[in-house]
């Protein structure tokens, strides 16, 4: 049996997982429920009691779907409805070994890293696409998170001035061209400017899942919206490469899985076209993340006890 | 009289410049003369001299216009017409030390960050302005070179999917938007678009610099061309802003000074609306590099020199 290293839990909008984690990142023993999301005290109670019953001697590393600061306040999540969360604070009340708080596709990326797909590879690049597009960049083997804690938002990496209107506010951001939520909108704006046969207009209020489903049948409305949306996640992949120049770029989420077998020949396509030092390099591989819905507890654990192990040594 | 501790060079496509340097990045004797950018032979002699009579125990960094492995091979620029040298391994028949190769905007941005405008920082951008767009990064105090050596080429970071035809062969990049060569392109094509009243009206071929001197007397057309470059210079910020969250984002190289009256304004509007986590950080400040020609000699002498103590320690 496998010795935990530490706890790992992922906060997202509506689950909250946790486990402990072997050092090798094999995922031991699991908790999952609802997250109170609405609530700053029943959300800090959730962690803490999740703490307690796991092993509250084991470091603790928590990935949330939010800003978060170095110091481990959770600052805001489109869909985590507290603000201004001092988690880690409270958490340190519940356990005696370090906590690590940072934003959940940060976390995934170094869960990657370190246990999935990029192991052996210093220089990782990871977007999450679900319901918007996160991301996390690990460069030299560590973590990348920026001056506020804030790096790795590379669903706001802009893919065309003046282009769509993202979430965020702004316009042209990736998020807006290939998360799931764009999907939808996509396939809708395509459904509603032509007559174009498709299965999709069998469907009532179009969503990401739905374009995927109907790609996967054949249907050439919505495997255009997914090759386009992977030609845009390409040419910010190519960004990221042109600007980092990393050993791998990642594509992981919720919507990776589903999506993929068009998005990435689309986006790696987009990717080897942008890239600059051809035909000096190849082209970094763009392929799918491979730890899926573990990649934030993962990460989380492997990062808290990394730290953990700095604090005491 | 402060003690060099390594000596910088910094080859340009049509200058090539070195002095030996302090700790303190004090630039001390100075040598300059036309590249020999048409011959490898003449190049590497050239270089080879310049270390002998500058000093043949001194570690040697190198900052070229060019890809550069991390090896220290000079795989290819766009103004330096020599391919795939091996750069280090003939400098390394000439001194006894430690000699370092790479990118030269990459290597200005390690000079800015350690001696110029982002000392006391950890986390700087720096985005070079010139015929070309180049560009550094610094994170956590390394510089980023990436798996290639190719890290850094902040010219490629994509503004616009589909847009302007960048000299890279790709479309939408920020070098085709905001380098000197674009800057008297997006002129010309304005002044052949209408009858709008302009200085530049007088100028034969006009240039980046003739849009900057027209800007400065106050010529609309030509402020108009700086207002928009530093728009798209800002979402390229932004990007990089929202990829990386660093401390500092520079602008330098040889247009930076003349545009940045225009341009800087407009670069930081963009740049503030584009980021993400308002209102839970500022934007980092975007300033104005301020080592000038210098940074380059700068930022490879102390690379040189921090990659020659680790060697030795």
């Amino acid at each position: 049996m496998s010795t935990p290293v530490a706890i790992g839990i992922d906060i997202g909008g509506t689950r909250l997982r946790a486990a402990t984690v072997a050092a090798d990142g094999s995922v031991l023993e699991r908790r999952g429920f609802e997250t109170p999301a609405r609530d700053e005290n029943l959300l800090v109670e959730a962690v803490g009691d999740v703490v307690v019953e796991l092993g509250p001697t084991l470091p603790v590393g928590v990935g949330i779907a939010a800003l978060v600061t170095p110091e481990g306040i959770v600052r805001y999540g489109p869909n985590i409805l507290v603000r201004d969360v001092p988690l880690a604070v409270h958490l340190g009340e519940v356990t005696s070994a370090t906590v690590t708080i940072a934003n959940d596709a940060s976390v995934a990326a170094f869960g990657e890293q370190r246990a999935g797909a990029g192991r052996a590879r210093e220089d990782v690049v990871l977007f999450t696409l679900g319901t918007g597009i996160g991301g996390g960049i690990v460069v030299g083997g560590e973590l990348l998170l920026g001056r506020n804690g804030f790096g790795g938002e590379l669903g706001h990496v802009v893919v065309c001035d003046e282009g769509r209107r993202c979430p965020c506010g702004s316009r042209g951001c990736i998020e807006a061209y290939a998360s799931g939520t764009a999907l939808g909108a996509i396939a809708r704006e395509r459904l509603a400017a032509n007559d174009e046969p498709s299965l999709l207009r069998e469907v009532g209020e179009v969503r990401g899942q739905d374009v995927s489903r109907a790609a996967e049948a054949g249907d050439d409305l919505a495997r255009g919206v997914l090759e386009d949306a992977g030609h845009w996640l390409g040419v910010a992949a190519g960004t990221m490469a042109n600007a980092l120049d990393p050993e791998l770029i990642l594509v992981g989420g919720g919507a990776a899985r589903a999506t993929a077998p068009i998005l990435l020949p689309a986006a790696r396509r987009a990717l080897a076209s942008g890239l600059i030092g051809s035909p000096w390099r190849e082209p970094p591989p763009l392929e799918l993340a491979v730890l899926g819905d573990d990649a934030g507890i993962v990460g989380a654990a492997l990062l808290a006890a990394e730290r953990h192990a700095r604090v005491v040594a």
